[in-house]
């Protein structure tokens, strides 16, 4: 079949929408219409080229809602008509890693993933002159119609709305997942999150729906507080209003030191901070955001010693087809927000746009409605 | 009273065997007959000079094992004729850090502990002209009678001999205590313990007692591997024998990296070794060495974000008073070994040799008997 697609075709060159050629679903996977797909930080990292992993041309987009068309030989799981959330991690149940509790990472089909490929290592996208375009993150969703493999699809609650259940694809999960699948807070803990853009929020909410009693919120942007206040934020922390070392100020006023500590702006230094501003003896530093290629993270390992744990999270240590759909139900029931994080909408002709947004720090999340 | 002691004139001076006063017990205090005591390579680092907390005059030695003679007003947990273990790291039960069961480290007595001092801020320890001697970690085990705080002494069972019991007091807990305590290692785990010392061998027991399937052993010292094998270690590396990096080498020794890999050295660059060698998706490293002032230990935050876990551990994850007549239980039901570990013994007037034993790498533990 055919679908319209926005096609990077080389880093650093804004994505051409086109017709492109989709072929149908092999055995074990799923042909889906994507009804709606988030703009994220990673297709943009991947765009501009600092993803020393980055393959092109491909069909970028990882955040995306649809409508299941057909299904290929095999597949037990889902039926068309279903509505799904893709998956970049997906969940066989079945690998080394699936079967430990202690992690997400679903290695079943990854090497092809990571190659651009599906699991058989060939492309279902085209050119309409035949040359191969390569899939990303195993999902595409900024094509109209995509093919993923069944294990990498969460089947969710029908009548959840695809504009605004399509972040929990990356952003929404990731977030609250840090803090309920990976952090594990508990009741009446008090937090820090280090960045407050779209992943840091989501953090915020996890908080909030986790029952914590004090949530300080750090960026440099005042701007950032009312929206984070919206979404459970009690405290409010400018670095650069602070006299002295940020970390003892937050230490001080978290009395002693945070029992979880979350930092999703990626910059190694913060990463350092988020740490030694957790409590001595039992506090725990949560990395979720993405750094440079090449940068690291330092500290003393007396901070180590004196019992502060250094953790990170993908996908918020959720198992995408078990978790998913717990989050969706959860946005239905009212338990989080999702609606004032979708800033911008737009058709896939304008996409481009979302990413200008993004540049100039405009938009929490644009979504682009097919 | 007056006794026997070892005492540290200054930094980097041999220690000064002499007659000193001893105050006896305040309100909370006991006062305890040592009977046997190792010498630890952190006595070792203050007494160089090398701990920029360290202070002098003061009697060193925080490894003993002895019988309580007098107890001051209000103890009440402890008689005379008990048998006891100082505790470095006491256990109140009441502080913020005893009431939190992710810590060990009780904070009732730190501050005071820290100047070398009792609770009430002063010292029981003399010269015969009257000048103050410091306490040293607590505990000032390098005098053959000692004052202590109730909370900083385990009551452990009589019948234990003290010449192998006082290293319960320290290598023994930590080493077992990484293990059993801070990592929670599971019947059947991979795990790597890098550095053979006296510390990396009860990390080795400690694995064989908690059902671990594969212990390696990394040592730059082949003679260290007899040892090594007899608590427990399945296979040894010697990082100078390895063609190519070290860590894919463990990795791929481990099928994937280790469930749990330990750090006995103290060197942050082995430190940074032990992290990437632990499994992709939840390996845990366990940094127990203490690192030169002012090392770093630093990583890519990828290594995090993909799962792995980097903590640190202070006396084994240990609750003293709880723990440690546990680990003297298990002593004295073959659960453990000690006796091979105590290399040499020798009297209080030799206590130097002790350290040049260690200087040169000759002994596993020597302990003063007296």
């Amino acid at each position: 079949m055919k679908t319209r697609a926005a096609v990077a075709i080389g880093a650093g060159k804004p994505l051409e929408v086109m017709e492109v050629n989709l072929e149908g679903p092999k055995a074990g996977e799923v042909l889906v219409e994507i009804k709606a797909t988030g703009i994220c930080h990673t297709d943009e990292f991947t765009l501009s080229g600092a993803d020393p992993e980055g393959l092109f041309p491909a069909i970028l987009g990882h955040e995306g809602a649809g409508v299941v068309l057909e299904c290929g030989p095999g597949v037990t799981s889902l039926k068309p008509g279903d509505h799904v959330i893709p998956l970049y991690t997906p969940e066989c149940r079945e690998c080394e890693y699936c079967l430990n509790p202690k992690t997400n990472l679903c290695q079943s089909i990854r090497s092809t993933q990571g190659q651009g490929l599906m699991p058989d290592g060939t492309s279902r996208f085209s050119t309409l002159d035949g040359d191969p375009i390569l899939h990303y993150m195993g999902c595409s969703t900024f094509a109209n119609h995509t093919v993923l493999p069944e294990i990498a699809l969460a089947k969710v609650n029908p009548d959840a709305p695809f504009d605004k259940i399509c972040y929990i694809g990356c952003g929404v999960t990731t977030g609250i997942g840090a803090v309920i699948n990976t952090a594990k807070v508990e009741i009446g803990a008090r937090a820090i999150v280090f960045g407050l853009g779209g992943i840091g929020l989501n953090v915020i909410q996890g908080l909030r729906l986790a029952g914590a009693d004090q949530i300080v919120g750090v960026d440099l942007n005042p701007d950032k507080k009312p929206m984070a206040e919206r979404f459970g934020m009690t405290d409010f922390v400018n670095p650069a209003e602070v006299e002295g070392d940020l970390v003892p100020y937050l230490v001080d006023l978290t009395r002693g030191g945070a029992d979880y500590t979350f930092d999703a702006t990626g910059n190694v230094q913060v990463m350092r901070a988020a740490l030694e501003s957790a409590h001595k003896g039992w506090g725990e530093s949560i990395i979720i955001g993405v750094a440079p290629a090449g940068a690291e993270i330092s500290t003393r390992p007396f901070q180590l010693v004196t019992g502060r744990v250094w953790r990170g999270t993908a996908f918020g240590g959720a198992r995408g087809r078990t978790d998913v759909p717990k989050i969706v139900d959860w946005y239905m029931q009212g338990k989080i927000e999702i609606d004032p994080m979708i800033t911008h909408t737009m058709t896939l002709d304008e996409i481009n746009t979302g990413f200008d947004l993004m540049h100039a720090g405009e938009s929490i999340r644009s979504v682009v409605l097919y």
